[in-house]
């Protein structure tokens, strides 16, 4: 456990060093980077395939609970690394630094063609490698695991099967109603900031503990006592700024309401992509985005910056929620996103699997998206060329997202059961009894226990669809009668 | 040299943390940061003395004079880390990061023998460390080489004894001519920053590969690509804001300077502290506090705040120059802050010969203090307890600031005979003529020559006290005609 703290403590210093090149670094100083982050790779690859490692883990014996947690997420990762042979890791490593730039170009000139066989490359590549870790288990189910342990490819289609209609109809029946308006105004950049800051703290952020920057993509990054987080700010769409931020916060909150005890080690951090994506989406949504919350930041906003275009704290709800017509899977509203995702979680499934091949797919998300959405997929960038992930080898991670969204219904359903009287704090910009909750029944664990467990433990039974399906209806259908 | 230039990598990341720590780290990160830095410094610590490392060396041949450089650092760095035993290591380190924290106490309350003990310690491992890595030869001298490789203190104090009484006689005439108000209006420190950062270009920093921060402490860090540095904003004192960033761009500008062909490789850095100092003593004293440079940001100034409480240029010449009575190194001009380390210099080598008790140096501080300055130090945080060098370990530091200043004066002699227009750019607020001069004489070599060599390269003979001392001379003579 001491090497396996001092890992933890470089993996610390590594995740701050991605913060730094998104947020600090000099422009010219990225081949530079390049560099020292490899060495930093290499560095942390050697120390945990070491074979010492296995051996301690032959003989480890856990005094508790905590301790067979921290060994079955050490003997997890040891397999993992050490399972996909180290010829084909620096094949991938190489590859994925190339290709990015190639899908911005391809992106930029909306050519899937001029892209498709660095595609074709890595998708074979990426296949090998769910192959080795497979062990002769399901490709892709090997490769989700990278992002949600323990997940299985048919049950999360077995989940989304279940969504897709009811989405489906829910987006039709919303963008029949009237459209609203957005917002209009003057939204100076430094009082976004501040009062996104203020957001950030009402949701329990601990600035003694973490800090707020600027980055083109918000992200949140580190964990224990130094969680940081990044926004944007939009001149004409302040909600860009606060709505990230309340998300980005929700990941933070998760990684500063760990127990202290499991700090630095394998434990002290959020357990799979889905449960922290659960967090970020609570804190922006079911919370963020509720009716009473809207009507305290409407009266913020009229503070801050006077007349924001919108008559009453209903409409400015009915705004914030509002759906529209679009492409773009970042910027969809709490219905649709959830198709972007399956389109994109089928899609990427097929290619692992052999069923799709790289130069039919522009063709196969072309025909999905007009089913599922109603209209034709206008350029690539608009459409397979929209996201980074695939390029970069990113696959088996956008059933996350969902899931996130799946979880974050079932926790909402529980803790508005738990909490009656939720709607009069939130009216009073007081998110904490909920984010209390939270703290106590999910983010405390950190991954002490495997991340559906950490749900129905909180929830009380095991999680589904149902829940998120019932609060989208309600939240929906009572916005827009269609 | 792979196994190295990783080895380079790693320890830019390390430099890169202490920078965080500095300036971005949230407060509450304390503690993590301890761990996060222990690892990497044990990480980089095992590295460096692998035992490997010793057996490439045995074996390596250079294939150039650059090659040669390249060996002979990392044997100097092998050889300096195994020579201490890793008992002594971890025990100075254990100390050291505990002792800096009792320093400040004792600072606070003024009491010198409540931070003895601990000194005594201190002084005691570090007796040994040098001890150890002396084998045979002098201790001081090689906890000098730790800052300054190749000097000797028995050189030092040759030169520093031939300077001390005109110093102490210059002070005297100086401070006789009448006081020099400082500055007055409103500098606010938006505007300061903002010019700063003007100076800090003027100057040739390069911000595509840097960046400007605040700390409460300035200081320039990094290599390569991403050389950064920090300012602080005083608002009734502009002048340290505008100077320091001068004195920090000075380091900044040498990093920056080295040949691309050495980044991430022991000759990539700066070769000593001394040279180091040189470089930033140049910028900020020799250059930036010219007359010549003066009636420009005398201009600049007034054109930025409006009515400074300075008549002309000349006048803003003598207050930017002035010397005044004080106890603080760090405050003290350009003819008293050598005195400063004159006396420090003697205190520090006598305590590791074992010919001063640290129950003596209270007393002896003051004694010598006295002695060159005339009065009497009032209190121990005026005095004895002032630095935070002596309480980290940092024995063998102090005089390589005047060595610093002794070569900026060689090579600031010698650059003006081969720029004889050189004060008209300086008016003009373009200092690059000068600093074109350095990066090719000095900065762009690196650590391809030993430190001394570089001076003398540079200047065409042995460096000597002689042109700093006839430099202050002419100017502090001439501002105040005693």
């Amino acid at each position: 456990m001491a090497h396996e703290r001092e890992t933890q403590a470089l993996d610390r210093v590594a995740g701050r060093l991605s913060w730094d090149q998104e947020t600090m670094m000099p422009r010219g100083a990225v081949e530079q980077r390049a560099e020292e982050m490899g060495a930093m790779q290499a560095m942390l690859h050697a120390r945990k395939t070491d074979p010492q490692v296995g051996e301690w883990l032959e003989d480890a014996r856990a005094p508790d609970a905590a301790g067979a947690a921290q060994l079955r997420l050490i003997a997890h990762r040891y397999a993992r690394l050490t399972r996909v042979p180290a010829d084909l890791t620096r094949e991938l490593a190489s590859l994925t630094s190339r290709s990015q730039s190639q899908w911005a170009a391809a992106r930029a000139d909306d050519d899937f063609a001029a892209f498709a066989p660095t595609l074709e490359e890595v998708v074979r590549l990426k296949r090998e490698e769910g192959a080795a870790l497979a062990d002769g288990g399901d490709v892709y189910d090997a490769l989700v695991d990278d992002y949600e342990p323990g997940a299985r490819a048919a049950d999360l289609a077995g989940i989304f099967d279940d969504m897709r209609p009811g989405l489906v109809e829910l987006r039709l029946a919303a963008l029949e109603g009237a459209e609203r308006a957005p917002v209009s105004g003057r939204f100076a950049p430094e009082v976004q900031v501040a009062l996104a800051r203020e957001l950030a703290e009402r949701f329990g952020y601990d600035l003694n503990r973490g800090r707020i920057d600027m980055a083109v993509h918000p992200f949140s990054s580190g964990s224990g006592d130094d969680v940081r987080i990044t926004t944007r700010v939009s001149e004409n769409d302040p909600f860009n700024c606060l709505y990230s931020t309340i998300h980005e916060v929700g990941h933070a909150c998760y990684e500063q309401g760990i127990d202290p005890a499991y700090h630095m080690t394998p434990v002290g951090q959020g357990v799979s992509m889905g449960v922290h994506e659960s967090q970020s989406r609570i804190y922006e949504n079911q919370l963020g985005r509720s009716r009473a919350f809207c009507e305290f930041l409407y009266g913020r906003m009229c503070d801050e910056f006077g007349d924001i275009g919108v008559p009453d704290a209903e409409a400015f709800y009915a705004t914030v929620n509002r759906l529209h017509r679009g492409y773009i899977r970042t910027e969809a509203d709490e219905v649709q996103y959830n198709l972007h995702i399956m389109l994109r979680f089928e899609l990427e499934r097929a290619l692992i699997a052999g069923d799709l091949q790289v130069r039919d797919l522009e063709a196969a998300w072309n025909d999905r998206f007009k089913a599922d959405f109603g209209y034709e997929v206008d350029r690539a960038s608009n459409g397979v060329l929209q996201d980074v992930h695939w390029s970069v080898g990113l696959f088996g991670y956008f059933p996350t997202y969902s899931l996130g969204n799946v979880y974050a219904g079932c926790l909402h359903a529980s803790l508005r059961a738990d909490l009656p009287d939720l709607d009069e704090h939130l009216a009073q910009g007081d998110p904490s009894p909920a984010t209390i909750w939270l703290r106590d029944k999910v983010q405390r664990h950190g991954g002490l226990y495997e991340p559906r467990e950490v749900i129905e433990r909180a929830c009380g039974e095991r999680p589904t669809a149902g829940p998120l399906m019932a609060y989208l209806k309600e939240k929906f259908g009572g916005l827009y009668p269609g």
